[in-house]
């Protein structure tokens, strides 16, 4: 066997090699390459495809059986002419830009990024005078056959993580993963595609336009050198990049076996929060979404605010519970809440009729109606009560009020 | 104060009056009455009203001062006629027909139960040969302001309880309570609509000819006396019955702020499963659904199999999952899957070739191409291999797995 056509001792040629001769998702080769470090096992391989391979010897030569032939048309840079034409940077644990959480992956951990466009690392927080470290990043990923309803939830979803200075990761693929990207370009924010491909292969090719704009205003990364084909493996592993980068990842729509569930899978393996996006029951494209709830633990999420939650600490993110019209009801305690409605619709009654009517003591009626009466909701009648009169300014507002209370009688 | 016009020392017609008499939700005054008995507790209350209230004298005389205005009109024999008159009985714990799960309320059981139709225990299962002691029972329940989706879904879990047996139990409102009725006795099923008011007052009107269907065919039941008018308090009280005769409680639809969620509260309080039905996130009417799995740690449940799984044991429901089109690549060991991968979609290949793009040493190609050849996967094409055509017979299925695995490798 030749000679490789590079320097094998410069460690950052012989990250980038791996990146081409290791298949993602070869787990055992991966463990062996990083315990012995980039360098020593390409030098190793190489010697071991100089002298030949002892087929059969233990896990380490069917490694080499596996990767020796891959040696033979290798020469990385090329590879890494391709990123450079493309504005592209490679980029090496350790190295500045780097994104940490990756290294959560352990021996699963990529041995380099083919980086087009800028880091999550390299970008300013949209928040001025934020304290965070990091720009928090939540991976918004689903079915690429996505419903009109997926798909804007995805984009509102993207939109509300922008304005709350948060990255969003998806995988570029058509239906949600669009959606996700699409909505955070059209709000102004960064959103990271990591592609199971080379970054030179736009794929799929009707997202070719969204991802060269990702690669202008965010990022697209890849674990494999432009030139690489994706592949179902690559698609499997990159999942894991996906739910690594991200401090949470939500699943929009998935269908009952579906790809954004490995992902979600592999957050939980890096004890990611997972959340879900709940749908019709009746469409199958949420039927994925509401397994990972019932058999995944993932949370269910139905608004930015809720997705927040899953990645900011506890108190840092405002509630953004739906406003709710205050019922006349609510503020009330119980007894002057059974007081008022024993009074009649029309009319006035005597506090003995209350207080039966109210199945409370008499005192207890007089007291709940002296309370009623200060916040101006009963009058009184000569000497029996009546239901405040509504003031002329009021009526919208009591008008409210009052169809409030009419839907909770009819069935609380 | 005149004495009762009826005999206070018969368990029936005080059990019967301290249903008139007692609001339901008063928790002190019931368990008062649950500590002495009927019986003693009205004539206790009797001879209260006699000597008249000692007003502020702890919470007996607080109760009391409640209670004694009640005595006035009582004469609860009236009630029973009217009950009797529309077919009715009473019926009273410990009675046979009693639901003894109510009993698990505790000293907030209801006195009396007024009845008209079969009380669960009364009914014969619907599967002949069934070995199990009662019939099981879940609480179908939702909104009154309830989408064409949730009744949908509501009416189909119904069908479904039904068909394995299950009894439905109801608020007899409007929108999913009515769904989950009219879709049990559409399919023959027995359910059981439990009202706020009187089992007299078709409450809420509209809701009438169903009502009378479910007297007919199934059961309503009400803690408070023909008479009694449904009010806010007797709907949440009320809600407490739901969810204690229920083995588990469902909720389909529901708004932010829900009487449905005042049920699974109480179904939670009691122990029991809470089940909620997703929907869409831009629906309002699911918004209490969601609330629900989020803070309650309700169950996600999307069909009457997972409904189910919530009341019978482990393993006597047999998993509805929806049936998936076996994927071509699923049956295979990863290096198979890998090998099929890289094969080219036309044409052959040889195996260096095929372990370079594989990613696999030779001899895991060659053993990989083996068992794809006995599969019927793969063909030899002279020394190289290609995927296998497709024989005319099996055009359709295999256009199937196509389709399937386009899908999966497009976005897995």
């Amino acid at each position: 066997m030749r000679d490789l056509p590079f320097d094998v001792d410069d460690p950052r040629l012989a990250a980038a090699a791996w990146s081409r001769l290791l298949e993602p998702g070869d787990k055992v080769t991966a463990a062996l390459v990083s315990r012995l470090g980039v360098v020593e096992a390409l030098q190793w391989l190489v010697s071991v495809g100089r002298r030949g391979v002892d087929a059969g010897a233990g896990p380490s030569a069917q490694a080499a059986a596996r990767l020796v032939p891959r040696l033979e048309h290798l020469d990385i840079r090329r590879e890494l002419d391709v990123l450079a034409r493309l504005g592209g940077h490679l980029v090496l644990p350790g190295d500045q830009g780097w994104p940490a959480q990756l290294d959560d992956l352990g021996e699963e951990r990529p041995f380099a990024l083919w980086v087009r466009g800028r880091l999550p690392g390299e970008v300013p927080m949209a928040q001025p005078g934020s304290a965070r470290a990091g720009r928090p990043a939540v991976a918004v990923v689903g079915a690429r056959a996505a419903t009109a309803y997926g798909q804007r939830v995805a984009a509102e979803l993207a939109v509300g993580l922008t304005e709350a200075g948060v990255a969003v990761v998806s995988g570029g693929a058509y239906g949600i993963d669009a959606a996700a990207h699409r909505g955070t370009l059209t709000a102004g924010g960064y959103t990271v595609a990591i592609l199971a491909g080379g970054v030179d292969r736009l794929y799929p090719a009707g997202n070719a336009a969204l991802l060269e704009a990702i690669a202008s205003d965010g990022a697209l990364l890849a674990e494999v050198p432009p030139g690489c084909a994706p592949s179902r493996s690559r698609f499997l592993a990159r999942n894991r990049l996906i739910a690594a980068l991200a401090g949470a990842t939500v699943v929009v729509e998935a269908a009952w076996r579906s790809g954004a569930l490995n992902t979600a899978s592999h957050a939980a393996g890096l004890s990611r929060p997972v959340g879900a996006v709940p749908g019709p029951v009746t469409s199958m494209a949420s039927a994925g979404c509401h397994r990972l709830m019932r058999e995944q633990g993932a949370v269910c999420v139905t608004d930015a605010g809720e997705v927040l939650e899953l990645v900011m600490p506890l108190g840092a993110v405002a509630p953004q519970s739906p406003p709710v019209q205050a019922s006349l009801l609510d503020d009330l305690d119980p007894g002057a809440a059974r007081v008022l409605d024993a009074l009649p619709a029309r009319g006035s009654a005597v506090v003995p009729s209350i207080a039966r009517a109210a199945g409370l003591s008499p005192a207890e009626v007089r007291s709940a109606l002296g309370h009623l009466e200060l916040g101006g909701q009963v009058e009184r009648d000569g000497g029996a009560w009546r239901r405040a009169r509504i003031a002329r300014g009021e009526r919208g507002e009591r008008g409210e009020r009052g169809r409030d209370r009419g839907t909770r009688r009819g069935s609380p």
